[in-house]
């Protein structure tokens, strides 16, 4: 299925004890619908905060709903901010993370002269100008397969921090500064590290030649915070079209 | 001034005992920032739950801030869902309320195939079909000035209860009805009525043609139930250009 949630109130995607999650919220919706205890797979385990438009999960039951019932039969259970968008049937081996081929992220920033009431849920508010063509040229040293160690959490234990990207493009509005990337993966923390590492140079604190030899270091002590998980939301996982 | 705010979390614009009101919180404000015991009047006292994109409020302040720093100084201290957009110096008898020409209202209804988790806040979720030219038949008979009994809440204690409408368009997206109208003044729950009077035209269960006698009528009991506030946004507020 591929669901979509407004993060602000779930404590991330994964089940954990006593705090309310994506992955919690819609097993327990499931166990009512289908009388089963059905485990729900997540093509990536979005952090406390982050938002979903296609979000993609895989689950196995065998209640006797047709297809094209299931959206509507779990938007009828599930909580306003969580929804199921489209249901597929899928081979029994399919794995909503596994098999991803890439995801998609979109980092959003309120950039606007006045702060935006309506969209603070969903985008960081940073006041002051940024330089997009200086982000734009930053962003383009980030496309490739690299080892993204200096763009990865403290907490990371992956051993292997090599990722592609091939997709990083900052897109600016009257209102808001847009960092849309694609990848074959990507570390905890990642795209909010990067955000803030495209913020910097478009602050001038960093300058687009630099972003080679800081990626080259793999020091995360390099670069500045991570950004906040309200401006950030999975926009798609692609998967290749026999799955 | 001209404000914005997310209504959900409010109980409404004016000031009650002991409740979050967006009166409140800029009255707060503002006594931090001036020190001054300020009291604010709005254009209009929106309802719990309703929202504003150019709410417009006045207020008498001795402060010696620089009439283009009031937005920025207050924006510091108001509250995520409340932003200060313009600051404007005025007549010391202009009067937000009394002094308005005209407001213009939107109510946005989602009638996606599946419930939009980003707008559900700002938008009623209606399931079904709505005929939206039999809505455009029936706003146009909305227009004019007219005694709007039957479009007022039974709680309403204004004798005089007609008022004109400048405009009352319906417009439908892929995800969306939208209702806007602006009109010299809204009796109470004015707006919702009327677009829970135009949803039963959409679904069928009265014909445009019917309008007319209805509203002649001023009978409250002849039409169904006031639409919930979140889908309703006041979105400007006009005054003369001399005030």
């Amino acid at each position: 299925m591929t669901i979509a949630y407004d993060g602000t109130d779930f404590a991330g995607f994964q089940s954990q004890q006593s705090q309310r999650t994506v992955q919690g919220e819609l097993e327990r919706v499931l166990k009512k619908v289908t009388g089963e205890s059905v485990i729900v797979y997540g093509a990536g385990r979005t952090d406390a905060g982050v938002h979903a438009k296609g979000q993609v999960v895989h689950f196995t039951s065998e209640a006797m709903i047709p297809l094209e019932k299931w959206v509507w039969v779990l938007n009828h259970m599930l909580p306003r901010d969580l929804a199921a968008l489209v249901a597929e049937e899928v081979h029994e081996s399919f794995h909503a993370r596994y098999h991803a081929c890439w995801k998609r992220y979109r980092y959003e920033i309120d950039t606007g002269r006045v702060p935006d009431v309506f969209t603070r849920r969903y985008r960081t508010r940073l006041a002051g100008e940024l330089d997009i063509l200086k982000m734009q040229e930053a962003a383009h040293h980030l496309l490739g397969t690299h080892d993204f160690t200096t763009l990865s959490s403290a907490k990371s234990t992956k051993k292997n921090r090599v990722r592609t990207l091939y997709q990083c493009d900052v897109e600016s509005t009257a209102t808001g500064v847009f960092i849309t990337t694609a990848g074959d993966g990507f570390l905890y923390n990642m795209v909010r590290i990067m955000a803030g590492l495209l913020v910097q140079v478009g602050r001038g604190s960093l300058t687009p030649k630099q972003i080679p030899e800081i990626i080259a270091s793999r020091d995360r002590g390099r670069i500045g915070k991570t950004l906040p998980p309200e401006g950030l939301t999975m926009v798609e996982v692609s998967y290749q079209p026999w799955e």
